[in-house]
């Protein structure tokens, strides 16, 4: 078969998944019975009253009689939906419902796909604190930068459960796990490191953010977007890409790369070439995560480079930086103790988590979902993989006690966690 | 046991119902495989893209690629739960999951609630036309009178799918059903009925414009409020209630029920003394709709009048005016047609469906699960039974009839109502 042949045929296997033998991928079930008129005299009126009076006595009664403290609302205004730019809220759904999926798979979570149609980002944040309540978490997604900044900060200062937008964080938890492991095995310091980050948008702000939080100097990353180097004399920065702004002369990706030990790239296939590459220090770290198509090819890279440590987005190469390892299970730790944010603590948390995992053997059912013989921790094994079962208590119970340490729990860690 | 002793029997076994063994009554499921890796890159990235592309080239598509077109939204802000009160958004969320409940156990529909907190009617409005898209349908509920009125009036106009507020059309459909196979039994004619409606909230406003449309005649209708008849000389009357404004000098409920045909209780428990029904024209009909407590106790009811119909809203006496005899299946067949609206022709072919099937005979399964031996149209048998499968294909198919008749169906009517 030929490529482009291989390649209808998975569109068509997609749109078949999609279409067959329902429409969609998720469904409503009941978890009660309501087969006799008498459950249903429990599930309805009049029974629904006594509930109904004890939440309204007090609200923490919602997290007993009814499902909020195990329901995510996954929420998208379809502004940036995956690579394929903004197409609007409805065109989003299928990524939304491809999420609670995901969410019910991974982490038994409970989770219903909201798509949001507005003119300002106000009205978008009006429309989903009002809702709000009905969820115990919500999860932002495929929300252009930088609105999303602005959406997440304004949804965190007025919404009393915790709201996270994924395509930050979630990549950024993920990212500085991989790198902080790849650090480790190339001998380096994270606070020595100099970081080139290409690509300025929602997954690059907060990705660099949190290798700060983890030790990263400021001064030592130059983030680049569309019109190359982010630096103080342009007049052309939003308040976010101006936190990165760099005092210096250099203007390009070649200007910047010469001797960097750290290369994120989040932007576009192809957008880091060879001879760049070849200009970086002894040792490198290169996270190539445009996806389907890398910043550079793994192939490419590993001739050019042989002391190079590399992930990318994708689940045919070694060390895919994949979110589907975090977001599942930071919302069910956070849910599990009731926390009423997801803070920095929970964040770091859940990168340890996720380091430490990788370090560990690996069971025999994960190497045969993966499809290989043998993964230890070293140049190409630094994350764990998608399908690793301990990835739900691991990740879960250190976001839960984080979040029972730094203060942000509502209710006592769980035994499961203890 | 006291009947203390029973009713906390049954307020405890409520509880329990809703917080064990997981807390309340619905959860998401998945429709589609998503144990491989290999279902993964169909169900999300890569292979979502696909689903994704289509419905940006056209909306219509996520009908095809979506839960969209069987997802309903039950949507409150809790101003008036059951006869509970104004007790806010999040205590009615029992109600709305068991809504939900409802929807998928009698009609196979997906249904998620959500409750909306807000400041004005407008915010109301804008939350819910903002998120609409998402679902193929949307039940409101539970929404103070006269707020509802405007809440549904706006939200119809700037919505693409059918928005039906239950508890004034739901309870209309069920009660002219009711009242005209009574009318049929007691051998009178609407449009000579003079009628009497006690309450003048979002049901009463709703059933009475409903039998205006199958008959009525709006000076035969007298309605009260909690200050008596509504009548041109008041003053302090809102929109919804000067259109029932009668041009007459009765001004209380023993003034206007001499010589009335029908009486609507929608109010509250023993508002309609003995005397009262006693002065009713011969053949009366008395719906006491008041839950649990009606207007006047049958037993009571039936001492006065022999000659008297009586429907309740007790699943214990005869004629049971139960909205779930209506809800799920209007939504079904609107949706199977992706009806653009609910109008009054789809609500008069619910009414006719429902009618016509109180006078067929009765399956044994429904007489077993009704704990009775024999049901036949007759004074204790003018509504079908909320268990009877009939309602399904009835209802939903006159309904889906009608929208395509009417010009709202979007979609050709599906094989099964031909």
């Amino acid at each position: 078969m030929s490529d482009d042949q291989q390649q209808n045929d998975f569109r068509q296997q997609a749109l078949d998944y999609h279409a067959f033998p329902t429409a969609g991928k998720i469904a409503i079930a009941l978890t009660k019975p309501a087969d006799t008129a008498e459950d249903l005299a429990l599930a309805y009126s009049p029974g629904v009253a006594e509930p109904v009076r004890e939440i309204a006595l007090n609200p923490d009664n919602a997290y007993k009689y009814t499902g909020k403290g195990n329901m995510v609302a996954v929420i998208s205004n379809g502004t940036a939906i995956l690579g394929l730019g903004n197409l609007g809220p409805l065109a989003s759904k299928p990524v939304m419902e491809g999420k609670a999926l995901l969410f019910k798979r991974f982490a038994g979570l409970d989770s219903i796909d909201i798509q949001v149609k507005h003119r300002t980002i106000d009205e978008f944040v009006d429309t989903v604190a009002n809702i709000a309540d009905t969820f115990g978490g919500i999860n932002l997604e495929d929300i252009k930068a930088p609105d999303c900044f602005e959406i997440e900060r304004q949804l965190i200062e007025r919404c009393d459960v915790p709201v996270f937008h994924d395509d930050q964080h979630g990549t950024a938890i993920v990212t500085a796990a991989g790198m902080l492991n790849a650090i480790e095995l190339q001998g380096k310091k994270l606070s020595e490191c100099k970081i080139v980050c290409l690509g300025a948008g929602a997954a690059a702000v907060a990705c660099m953010e949190l290798l700060i939080k983890c030790g990263a100097l400021r001064e030592k990353i130059y983030m680049l977007d569309r019109k190359g180097v982010i630096h103080t004399r342009r007049d052309d920065l939003n308040e976010y890409k101006l936190l990165f702004a760099n005092n210096t002369d250099m203007r390009t990706l070649e200007d910047v790369i010469e001797g960097a030990d750290l290369f994120l790239g989040v932007s576009g296939p192809n957008l880091l070439p060879p001879e760049a590459l070849a200009l970086m220090a002894d040792k490198p770290i290169v996270f190539a995560c445009s996806n389907p198509d890398p910043e550079i090819k793994p192939e490419l890279a590993h001739k050019v480079r042989n002391d190079l440590i590399m992930g990318t987005g994708r689940s045919d190469y070694p060390n895919q930086v994949n979110n589907v390892i975090c977001f599942p299970f930071i919302f069910r730790g956070a849910l599990d103790v009731r926390a009423s944010e997801i803070n920095t603590e929970m964040k770091l948390a859940a990168v340890e988590a996720i380091r430490q995992l990788a370090k560990e053997a690996v069971p025999a059912e994960v190497l045969k979902a993966a499809g290989v013989d043998d993964l230890s921790f070293g140049t190409n094994y630094i994350i764990p993989k998608p399908m690793d079962p301990r990835l739900l208590p691991r990740v879960a119970g250190a976001v839960a006690r984080a979040a029972v340490e730094s203060g942000v729990a509502r209710i006592e860690l769980p035994e499961q966690y203890k």
